[in-house]
Protein backbone atom coordinates (compact mmCIF):
# COMPACT_ATOMS: atom_id res chain seq x y z
CA UNK A 1 0.00 0.00 0.00
CA UNK A 2 3.16 2.36 0.66
CA UNK A 3 4.20 1.96 -3.38
CA UNK A 4 0.20 3.00 -3.98
CA UNK A 5 0.67 6.44 -1.72
CA UNK A 6 3.86 6.69 -3.27
CA UNK A 7 1.95 6.68 -7.19
CA UNK A 8 -1.31 8.78 -6.09
CA UNK A 9 1.19 12.05 -4.89
CA UNK A 10 3.39 11.40 -8.18
CA UNK A 11 0.15 11.61 -10.58
CA UNK A 12 -0.51 14.75 -8.68
CA UNK A 13 3.00 16.57 -8.22
CA UNK A 14 4.41 15.35 -11.66
CA UNK A 15 2.45 17.38 -13.99
CA UNK A 16 2.22 20.30 -11.59
CA UNK A 17 6.05 19.73 -11.81
CA UNK A 18 5.83 20.02 -15.74
CA UNK A 19 3.72 22.55 -16.13
CA UNK A 20 5.58 24.68 -14.11
CA UNK A 21 8.35 23.81 -16.51
CA UNK A 22 6.75 24.66 -19.40
CA UNK A 23 5.32 27.92 -17.88
CA UNK A 24 9.22 28.77 -17.31
CA UNK A 25 10.25 27.48 -21.02
CA UNK A 26 8.02 29.77 -22.03
CA UNK A 27 8.54 32.90 -19.68
CA UNK A 28 12.30 32.67 -20.73
CA UNK A 29 11.35 32.30 -24.23
CA UNK A 30 9.71 35.45 -23.97
CA UNK A 31 11.36 38.85 -24.12
CA UNK A 32 10.27 41.62 -21.52
CA UNK A 33 8.82 43.65 -24.76
CA UNK A 34 7.11 40.38 -25.89
CA UNK A 35 5.19 40.02 -22.75
CA UNK A 36 3.94 42.76 -22.40
CA UNK A 37 1.85 42.60 -25.18
CA UNK A 38 -1.77 41.15 -24.71
CA UNK A 39 -2.32 37.47 -25.31
CA UNK A 40 -5.13 38.69 -27.77
CA UNK A 41 -6.76 41.62 -28.53
CA UNK A 42 -8.48 43.37 -25.74
CA UNK A 43 -7.00 40.75 -23.40
CA UNK A 44 -5.34 40.85 -20.46
CA UNK A 45 -0.98 41.12 -20.78
CA UNK A 46 1.36 38.07 -20.75
CA UNK A 47 3.30 40.26 -17.95
CA UNK A 48 -0.64 40.88 -16.03
CA UNK A 49 -0.46 36.42 -16.49
CA UNK A 50 2.52 36.29 -15.23
CA UNK A 51 1.63 38.12 -11.92
CA UNK A 52 -1.46 36.60 -11.58
CA UNK A 53 0.05 32.89 -11.72
CA UNK A 54 2.78 34.21 -9.40
CA UNK A 55 0.32 35.68 -6.71
CA UNK A 56 -1.67 32.94 -6.94
CA UNK A 57 1.03 30.23 -6.19
CA UNK A 58 2.33 32.50 -3.22
CA UNK A 59 -1.09 31.94 -1.85
CA UNK A 60 -0.19 28.84 -1.22
CA UNK A 61 1.90 29.16 1.65
CA UNK A 62 -0.46 30.12 3.78
CA UNK A 63 -3.31 28.40 2.40
CA UNK A 64 -1.40 24.68 2.52
CA UNK A 65 0.00 25.98 6.05
CA UNK A 66 3.59 26.75 4.78
CA UNK A 67 4.09 30.07 6.40
CA UNK A 68 3.48 33.65 5.05
CA UNK A 69 3.13 34.39 1.33
CA UNK A 70 6.36 35.87 -0.18
CA UNK A 71 5.37 38.81 -1.99
CA UNK A 72 1.58 39.81 -0.63
CA UNK A 73 1.40 42.84 -2.22
CA UNK A 74 1.14 41.31 -5.73
CA UNK A 75 -2.30 39.93 -4.57
CA UNK A 76 -3.72 43.75 -4.71
CA UNK A 77 -2.31 44.38 -8.07
CA UNK A 78 -2.41 40.91 -9.90
CA UNK A 79 -5.80 38.87 -8.39
CA UNK A 80 -7.98 42.05 -6.26
CA UNK A 81 -7.69 44.22 -10.16
CA UNK A 82 -7.62 43.45 -13.56
CA UNK A 83 -4.47 44.14 -15.94
CA UNK A 84 -6.47 47.74 -16.99
CA UNK A 85 -6.61 48.94 -12.85
CA UNK A 86 -3.77 51.60 -13.50
CA UNK A 87 -2.18 50.53 -10.14
CA UNK A 88 1.34 50.13 -10.87
CA UNK A 89 2.80 46.69 -11.47
CA UNK A 90 6.59 46.04 -10.24
CA UNK A 91 9.36 45.57 -12.96
CA UNK A 92 9.27 42.22 -15.62
CA UNK A 93 12.26 41.10 -14.27
CA UNK A 94 11.39 41.53 -10.82
CA UNK A 95 8.51 39.69 -11.13
CA UNK A 96 10.33 36.75 -13.12
CA UNK A 97 12.34 36.58 -10.41
CA UNK A 98 9.25 36.30 -7.51
CA UNK A 99 7.58 33.53 -10.39
CA UNK A 100 11.25 31.23 -9.79
CA UNK A 101 11.33 32.07 -6.18
CA UNK A 102 7.82 30.80 -5.37
CA UNK A 103 7.57 27.69 -7.49
CA UNK A 104 11.16 26.99 -6.37
CA UNK A 105 10.33 27.07 -2.24
CA UNK A 106 6.92 25.63 -2.92
CA UNK A 107 8.51 22.73 -4.48
CA UNK A 108 10.95 22.46 -1.83
CA UNK A 109 7.86 21.85 0.90
CA UNK A 110 5.77 19.66 -1.66
CA UNK A 111 8.81 17.04 -1.61
CA UNK A 112 8.76 17.16 1.86
CA UNK A 113 5.23 16.64 2.95
CA UNK A 114 3.87 13.10 3.89
CA UNK A 115 1.00 10.70 2.26
CA UNK A 116 -1.30 11.78 5.10
CA UNK A 117 -0.40 15.45 5.18
CA UNK A 118 -1.58 16.02 1.63
CA UNK A 119 -4.70 14.48 2.97
CA UNK A 120 -4.83 16.95 5.40
CA UNK A 121 -7.43 19.94 5.39
CA UNK A 122 -5.97 23.54 3.98
CA UNK A 123 -6.87 26.68 5.38
CA UNK A 124 -10.02 27.81 4.02
CA UNK A 125 -12.08 24.96 4.87
CA UNK A 126 -13.08 24.57 8.53
CA UNK A 127 -13.36 21.80 10.87
CA UNK A 128 -16.53 21.03 10.43
CA UNK A 129 -17.02 21.34 7.08
CA UNK A 130 -13.88 19.30 6.44
CA UNK A 131 -15.15 16.64 8.13
CA UNK A 132 -18.39 16.92 5.74
CA UNK A 133 -15.98 17.15 2.30
CA UNK A 134 -12.76 15.29 3.04
CA UNK A 135 -11.60 15.81 -0.05
CA UNK A 136 -11.07 19.61 0.05
CA UNK A 137 -7.06 18.72 1.40
CA UNK A 138 -3.75 19.90 0.61
CA UNK A 139 -3.30 17.74 -2.47
CA UNK A 140 -6.94 18.80 -3.92
CA UNK A 141 -5.63 22.07 -4.15
CA UNK A 142 -2.53 21.35 -6.17
CA UNK A 143 -4.65 19.31 -8.78
CA UNK A 144 -6.85 22.36 -8.83
CA UNK A 145 -3.90 25.13 -8.99
CA UNK A 146 -2.62 22.98 -12.07
CA UNK A 147 -5.92 23.21 -13.68
CA UNK A 148 -5.22 27.15 -13.33
CA UNK A 149 -2.14 27.40 -14.72
CA UNK A 150 -2.95 24.85 -17.93
CA UNK A 151 -6.02 27.04 -18.22
CA UNK A 152 -4.05 30.72 -18.24
CA UNK A 153 -0.75 28.83 -19.98
CA UNK A 154 -3.48 27.89 -23.17
CA UNK A 155 -3.69 31.99 -23.19
CA UNK A 156 -0.05 32.97 -23.14
CA UNK A 157 0.88 30.04 -25.91
CA UNK A 158 -0.55 32.99 -27.71
CA UNK A 159 2.23 35.15 -27.08
CA UNK A 160 4.44 33.36 -29.34
CA UNK A 161 5.09 34.21 -32.90
CA UNK B 1 -9.40 2.68 3.54
CA UNK B 2 -12.54 2.37 1.37
CA UNK B 3 -13.56 5.88 2.28
CA UNK B 4 -10.11 7.30 1.22
CA UNK B 5 -10.19 4.85 -1.75
CA UNK B 6 -13.50 6.84 -2.65
CA UNK B 7 -12.46 10.05 -1.82
CA UNK B 8 -9.14 9.86 -4.57
CA UNK B 9 -11.65 8.83 -7.34
CA UNK B 10 -13.95 11.88 -6.46
CA UNK B 11 -10.60 14.39 -6.61
CA UNK B 12 -9.83 12.85 -10.16
CA UNK B 13 -13.83 13.04 -11.53
CA UNK B 14 -15.17 15.98 -10.07
CA UNK B 15 -12.47 18.61 -11.66
CA UNK B 16 -13.30 16.85 -14.88
CA UNK B 17 -16.95 16.68 -14.69
CA UNK B 18 -16.77 20.21 -13.48
CA UNK B 19 -14.81 21.21 -16.77
CA UNK B 20 -17.18 18.99 -18.83
CA UNK B 21 -19.88 21.45 -17.63
CA UNK B 22 -18.41 24.62 -17.76
CA UNK B 23 -17.42 24.10 -21.61
CA UNK B 24 -21.31 22.46 -22.42
CA UNK B 25 -21.94 25.83 -20.97
CA UNK B 26 -19.83 28.12 -23.27
CA UNK B 27 -20.80 25.91 -25.91
CA UNK B 28 -24.55 26.44 -25.08
CA UNK B 29 -23.63 30.09 -24.94
CA UNK B 30 -22.14 30.59 -28.11
CA UNK B 31 -23.92 30.71 -31.71
CA UNK B 32 -22.44 28.98 -34.58
CA UNK B 33 -21.28 32.20 -35.77
CA UNK B 34 -19.34 33.32 -33.09
CA UNK B 35 -18.31 29.62 -32.53
CA UNK B 36 -16.86 29.80 -36.42
CA UNK B 37 -14.92 32.77 -35.09
CA UNK B 38 -10.74 32.39 -34.37
CA UNK B 39 -10.22 32.35 -30.58
CA UNK B 40 -7.37 34.79 -31.53
CA UNK B 41 -5.99 36.63 -34.84
CA UNK B 42 -4.68 33.82 -36.70
CA UNK B 43 -5.45 31.19 -34.16
CA UNK B 44 -7.79 28.08 -34.09
CA UNK B 45 -10.96 28.28 -34.51
CA UNK B 46 -13.62 27.66 -31.65
CA UNK B 47 -15.48 24.77 -34.25
CA UNK B 48 -12.31 23.36 -34.77
CA UNK B 49 -11.38 23.44 -30.66
CA UNK B 50 -14.59 21.87 -30.18
CA UNK B 51 -14.05 19.18 -33.01
CA UNK B 52 -10.43 18.82 -31.60
CA UNK B 53 -11.96 18.16 -27.71
CA UNK B 54 -14.52 15.90 -28.73
CA UNK B 55 -12.11 13.97 -31.16
CA UNK B 56 -9.44 13.66 -27.83
CA UNK B 57 -12.03 12.29 -25.58
CA UNK B 58 -13.77 9.68 -28.33
CA UNK B 59 -10.15 8.10 -28.27
CA UNK B 60 -10.92 7.86 -24.38
CA UNK B 61 -12.79 4.74 -25.25
CA UNK B 62 -10.24 2.88 -26.60
CA UNK B 63 -7.37 4.02 -24.43
CA UNK B 64 -9.47 3.05 -21.44
CA UNK B 65 -10.47 -0.35 -22.70
CA UNK B 66 -13.91 1.02 -22.88
CA UNK B 67 -14.63 -0.56 -26.67
CA UNK B 68 -14.58 1.43 -30.19
CA UNK B 69 -14.30 5.30 -30.54
CA UNK B 70 -17.97 6.74 -31.53
CA UNK B 71 -16.88 9.25 -33.90
CA UNK B 72 -13.22 7.53 -35.32
CA UNK B 73 -13.22 10.24 -38.34
CA UNK B 74 -12.98 13.45 -36.50
CA UNK B 75 -9.22 12.00 -35.75
CA UNK B 76 -8.13 13.09 -39.01
CA UNK B 77 -10.11 16.12 -39.01
CA UNK B 78 -9.19 17.84 -35.81
CA UNK B 79 -6.29 16.13 -34.51
CA UNK B 80 -3.96 14.98 -37.59
CA UNK B 81 -4.69 18.19 -39.61
CA UNK B 82 -4.70 21.57 -38.20
CA UNK B 83 -7.87 24.15 -38.37
CA UNK B 84 -7.06 26.04 -41.58
CA UNK B 85 -5.98 22.02 -43.56
CA UNK B 86 -8.62 22.43 -46.12
CA UNK B 87 -10.16 19.48 -44.92
CA UNK B 88 -14.12 19.86 -44.86
CA UNK B 89 -15.39 19.81 -41.50
CA UNK B 90 -18.84 18.19 -40.20
CA UNK B 91 -21.71 20.74 -39.69
CA UNK B 92 -21.40 22.53 -36.23
CA UNK B 93 -24.48 20.98 -35.13
CA UNK B 94 -23.19 17.96 -35.37
CA UNK B 95 -20.14 18.21 -33.86
CA UNK B 96 -22.29 19.69 -31.02
CA UNK B 97 -23.98 16.35 -30.73
CA UNK B 98 -20.58 14.39 -31.13
CA UNK B 99 -19.32 16.47 -28.00
CA UNK B 100 -22.39 15.95 -25.91
CA UNK B 101 -22.46 11.90 -26.74
CA UNK B 102 -19.24 11.15 -26.15
CA UNK B 103 -18.94 13.08 -22.78
CA UNK B 104 -22.34 11.65 -21.34
CA UNK B 105 -21.64 8.02 -22.67
CA UNK B 106 -17.84 8.64 -21.10
CA UNK B 107 -19.54 9.77 -17.88
CA UNK B 108 -21.60 6.31 -17.86
CA UNK B 109 -18.14 4.34 -18.34
CA UNK B 110 -16.59 6.30 -15.35
CA UNK B 111 -19.11 5.67 -12.63
CA UNK B 112 -18.75 2.22 -13.17
CA UNK B 113 -14.93 1.64 -12.77
CA UNK B 114 -13.34 0.27 -9.30
CA UNK B 115 -10.79 1.68 -7.98
CA UNK B 116 -8.51 -1.15 -8.80
CA UNK B 117 -9.49 -0.77 -12.40
CA UNK B 118 -8.90 2.88 -12.47
CA UNK B 119 -5.16 2.10 -11.46
CA UNK B 120 -5.52 -0.59 -14.09
CA UNK B 121 -2.79 0.17 -17.16
CA UNK B 122 -4.27 2.11 -20.02
CA UNK B 123 -3.77 0.90 -23.68
CA UNK B 124 -0.47 2.82 -25.04
CA UNK B 125 1.30 1.24 -22.31
CA UNK B 126 2.86 -2.15 -22.40
CA UNK B 127 3.06 -4.48 -19.63
CA UNK B 128 6.81 -4.27 -19.12
CA UNK B 129 6.66 -0.35 -19.26
CA UNK B 130 3.95 -0.39 -17.19
CA UNK B 131 5.53 -2.65 -13.98
CA UNK B 132 8.30 -0.07 -14.67
CA UNK B 133 5.62 3.24 -14.88
CA UNK B 134 2.47 2.36 -12.71
CA UNK B 135 1.67 6.04 -12.73
CA UNK B 136 0.28 5.32 -16.61
CA UNK B 137 -2.87 3.59 -15.47
CA UNK B 138 -6.48 4.96 -16.35
CA UNK B 139 -6.72 7.23 -13.51
CA UNK B 140 -4.03 9.31 -14.61
CA UNK B 141 -5.36 9.64 -18.35
CA UNK B 142 -8.55 11.22 -16.57
CA UNK B 143 -5.78 13.70 -15.16
CA UNK B 144 -4.17 14.58 -17.79
CA UNK B 145 -7.14 15.08 -20.02
CA UNK B 146 -8.43 17.54 -17.86
CA UNK B 147 -5.41 19.61 -17.76
CA UNK B 148 -5.92 19.26 -21.97
CA UNK B 149 -9.17 20.46 -21.37
CA UNK B 150 -8.33 23.57 -19.41
CA UNK B 151 -5.59 24.81 -21.91
CA UNK B 152 -8.24 25.09 -24.47
CA UNK B 153 -11.03 26.65 -22.50
CA UNK B 154 -8.66 29.04 -21.23
CA UNK B 155 -8.29 30.21 -25.79
CA UNK B 156 -12.69 29.18 -25.68
CA UNK B 157 -13.57 31.80 -23.23
CA UNK B 158 -11.96 34.28 -25.64
CA UNK B 159 -15.09 33.94 -27.52
CA UNK B 160 -17.12 35.41 -25.34
CA UNK B 161 -17.59 39.34 -26.08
Amino acid sequence: MINRQVLIIKMALDPWNTQISRADKLFHALPDEQLKEEVATGRNSGVYLLGHLTAVHDALFPLLGLGEKLYPRLENIFIKNADKSGIEKPPVSELRNCWTRVNNKLSQHFNQFTFEEWFQKHASVSDEDFAKEPHRNKLNVVLNRTNHLMYHLGQLAFLKK
